[in-house]
């Protein structure tokens, strides 16, 4: 179990559920549009949000956002120690670096200092582009590597007594990802950020942080995720909500279950379990609706569902737990479904 | 490791890439229309085709479409024995049964023999839903209750001789079916069939199979696969040759990976690299392309990239193996890309 960490209004670890986590590709600079911005990805679910304040024009909206919000803001730093303290002073709840790439322990020294003066927290995130040299080249850029060079950086954060760390060891290669990370959890209490890197878009990035978040989590590891697409941050805050969904993590929604469909069917199974999942998005209340094809295993897969439909030629089955409630017409399903559903809630 | 099943021109199992299943939902009964969809099916890359064979009609038109394709063909059976030995002789290369509702062990031993005569394998397929009562007595609905539920199964076809086999043990719960499967692959080496049952549709139902199938192959658990969704079978298809691709097992494809995009980003990352990922879909040659939005990690996270890009204010840098080849104008990228793709494949 890892200790936990404040990054602003928000705890990560000590078991709590993992929080989620995206980051902006407006311009930093435009205060006032990335400030618009935080608040669209905290209505879907953000729970944190990083931006790159990559230049004093960035740093400056980045402070005007974390005026305006109460929402935990995270400084994407790269290089420039200077723009690390002034996030810090500006109000970031956390920021992220590579201690490698700040340069001097001077420098390092002088942001953990204005981290500790100004209440941020600091997630230390080596990915598998940005090794330590002499680690290449003693274990090659191995999981082993990616650990090392992590832990390293950490220290030179610790040695000025500073325990507000969260780190990330990600790669774009999925089983790497799962073993640095296991690897890393077995080196340190300290919560984990998860992700896959560079995963690119479409399904196939999804799925790579699917299974690569995914594993990690159903194991225990991880306090905080993002998944990372080359897409509308929108789509990354759904994915991460799903993932916490998928593995029974996140148990406050309509879960409509539904059979895969085969030629004993007579209902419109796909349809139906779309437009009941639709309808019910924003039901923050844990539901299991089993949409059945036929009863040959309808009853039994769906015996845990609160509420269930078995498809018959022209009638079909309604069911509770198991139990069958009521015989209805194939044309009052959706219906009658959302009936129940809205009894319930 | 699993030991080598063929099912039809098919071996699964004996360390071999995961073959990709799915099944179809048309009317059986309708031979033709069953052939056409088994071929479209295939031709996506489904290498092993399920059908339900629930009645006398489905059974002629299961046999019709076993004579007229090489495309290893499964008949989903359920309580009905007759139909299981209809299929076998039909040509099927596998029949899918739980024997658990097949029923005596006088017609179970007459299904092995007819699988035997007719060079059928069987996969015994245990669902949460179908466990036998004394064992969710004795356990519980627990990953336990289903993995002994199956090996009773197993050893009442095993009493034959009979040792042509596959084992599923799904659940509609992503981390009970991980956990089946684990203690299930410690129980015996007969190659295993995965997939998360009843697992609905959209993203969520996408994110639940890549957790389950994804977790358990990055264990080195798996032999063949199908992912269940309440959708064309196509989308199964496309969803588990994805998978593969994400873990790495498959890397006979255009990988295109690109970075999340940040406040720093200046080129079109996500529409190129969807563009360029449309573009090469049916190209079967291992090639890693990187859409990178900047020179700061772009170079570093994109170095065993076969071709990439790292963009620019007006020019961007293309590379290849983490070396600059040349620069060019940001108008340029896509076409440039796509002639580099060319030349190697």
């Amino acid at each position: 179990m890892s200790r936990e960490v404040k990054i602003g209004k928000v705890s990560i670890g000590n078991n709590k559920i993992p929080v989620v986590q995206t980051m902006t590709n407006v311009d930093t600079a435009d205060g006032v549009l990335l400030l618009k911005e935080i608040q669209r990805l905290s209505s879907a679910g953000a729970e944190i949000i990083r931006a790159s304040v990559n230049t004093e024009d960035a740093l400056k909206g980045f402070a005007y956002a974390c005026r305006n919000t109460d929402v935990p803001l995270v400084a994407d730093i790269h290089f420039d120690y200077q723009l690390a303290i002034g996030a810090a002073k500006a109000g970031a709840a956390k920021i992220r670096i590579n201690p490698g790439n700040i340069g001097s322990q001077e420098r390092v020294k002088e942001v953990v200092s204005a981290c500790r003066d100004y209440g941020a927290a600091i997630r230390v995130g080596v990915n598998k582009g940005s090794l330590d040299v002499d680690l290449v080249e003693k274990y090659g850029k191995t999981p082993e590597a990616i650990v090392e060079s992590a832990m390293r950086q950490v220290e030179r954060i610790e040695r000025y007594g500073f325990t507000d760390l969260v780190i990330s060891v990600k790669s774009s290669d999925v089983s790497e990802t799962v073993e640095s990370y296991r690897l890393l959890s077995k080196s340190t209490d300290y919560p984990l950020h998860l992700g896959v890197t560079e995963a690119g878009g479409g399904d196939l990035a999804l799925i790579k942080s699917s299974i690569g978040i995914g594993s990690l989590l159903l194991s225990g590891i991880g306090d905080t995720i993002r998944v990372s697409l080359s897409d509308d941050p929108i789509s990354e805050v759904y994915a991460a909500k799903n993932i916490l969904r998928a593995l029974g993590i996140d148990k406050n929604f309509v879960n409509v279950i539904s059979c895969p469909t085969c030629a004993r069917t007579s209902i419109d199974v796909i349809g139906l379990a779309e437009r009941i999942r639709k309808a019910t998005i924003n039901v923050n209340k844990p539901l299991k609706v089993a949409i059945m094809g036929c009863v040959v295993n309808g009853l039994g897969e769906g015996e845990d569902a609160d509420i269930g439909v078995a498809g018959g030629k022209d009638k079909s089955v309604i069911f509770s737990k198991g139990v069958k409630i009521a015989t209805i017409d194939n044309a009052d399903i959706e219906k009658t479904i959302l009936e129940l559903i809205n009894e319930r809630i």
